[in-house]
């Protein structure tokens, strides 16, 4: 068994944590034990370097300080809980991965995308989802969401110019991808976005037997 | 002016904090400002990264997730205060470097030296420290040292075998490379230890002019 490892990606407020449920939900209703987990974080050691990347510090945190406790924290996921789970045949589902490493460090800081490759490998070796959810939404729509919700992170007070690199880049790894990425139209609301999950969902079933 | 860059490696309890003292004093007795400084830290958000290296944790931190926090901390230090003072034409010391790296989570925990000397280019490029002093002492000696002055953090809990690879593969990298490298017996008291920092401060201070 090898497991099946999906990621959604997106910007803030693209709703990707609420529809993570339903998503997990259906897959578990059909008999399944979905893991859910998010990055950075995920576990204990991981969550203690999310603190360090949101946080607003006294000095500018540097490009590639930002790009190496990413993988940082994603080497500690990767080996402590998705690794694991995945040999185990679970299905594993993150909220964000490497590809928002390369939408954010890449596109909003303008890290040269093959230095991010070469992490990626050194972290990852050939390890890849199989299945990337991308929510997509208009930037304005997307920073008013995450105003809205709560108090802005080191992330949440970037530009607008930033999170138009940022959705760039998504939209085109997609495109460059289609065989794993789904590109999920998150603008609508709850329910319109679930129906735009459905047959994602349905192909997941299908392809772990359920 | 390209500076001079000078780092103190060895282990816990050779003596390197109290010694470099010394070392910048006697610098800036001739005319000099060098700036001392340390890793893992030396910036605001190096030492919150250094919090996370050292502390204790409810899991075990991955070898590579160790690695990688390393060598974040180390993009903060080099482009946000190494990096500016040596273009400034100062002298940089360090307390630990990249041959820590070597030693502990290289030699300490068995990652391949490859792999270390990849991330070393990513963050680094070319820069390499134009002098170290290896502050050489009997595995016993610095543990024995280290006991005596503080609760032991997360490294100072390894075993004796693990101290055993740092010692060694300090020693190795130096055997390879001695025009920078000097090994300074740290075993002595502190005046024997000045005694043998003597020549290099002289070295240092025909190599600056002064």
């Amino acid at each position: 068994m090898s497991g099946l490892f999906i990621t959604f990606e997106g910007p803030e407020g693209a709703g990707k944590s609420t529809n993570i449920k339903v998503f997990a939900q259906a897959l578990a209703q059909a008999g399944h034990a979905p893991l859910t987990t998010r990055e950075p974080g995920g576990t204990p050691v991981a969550e203690r370097i999310r603190e360090v990347l949101l946080s607003v510090h006294d000095e500018p945190m540097h490009a590639d300080t930002e790009l190496l406790l990413m993988f940082a924290a994603r080497a500690q996921h990767l080996n402590g809980l998705i690794r694991p789970a995945l040999a185990e045949g679970r299905i594993v589902i993150s909220d964000r991965f490497t590809d928002a490493t390369y939408a954010y460090q890449g596109g909003g800081r303008g890290i040269d995308p093959r230095r991010i490759a070469a992490l990626e490998t050194w972290v990852q070796g050939e390890l890849r989802p199989d299945l990337v959810l991308l929510f997509d939404v208009p930037v304005d729509v997307g920073i008013a969401r995450a105003r809205a919700r709560s108090e802005l992170d080191r992330f949440e007070q970037e530009h607008r110019s930033f999170f138009e690199q940022v959705r760039n880049t998504y939209l085109e790894r997609a495109a460059a991808d289609p065989a794993r990425y789904r590109i999920i139209d998150a603008s609508g609301n709850l329910e319109q976005v679930h129906r735009e999950m459905q047959p994602v969902i349905e192909e997941v079933l299908e392809r772990v037997g359920g």
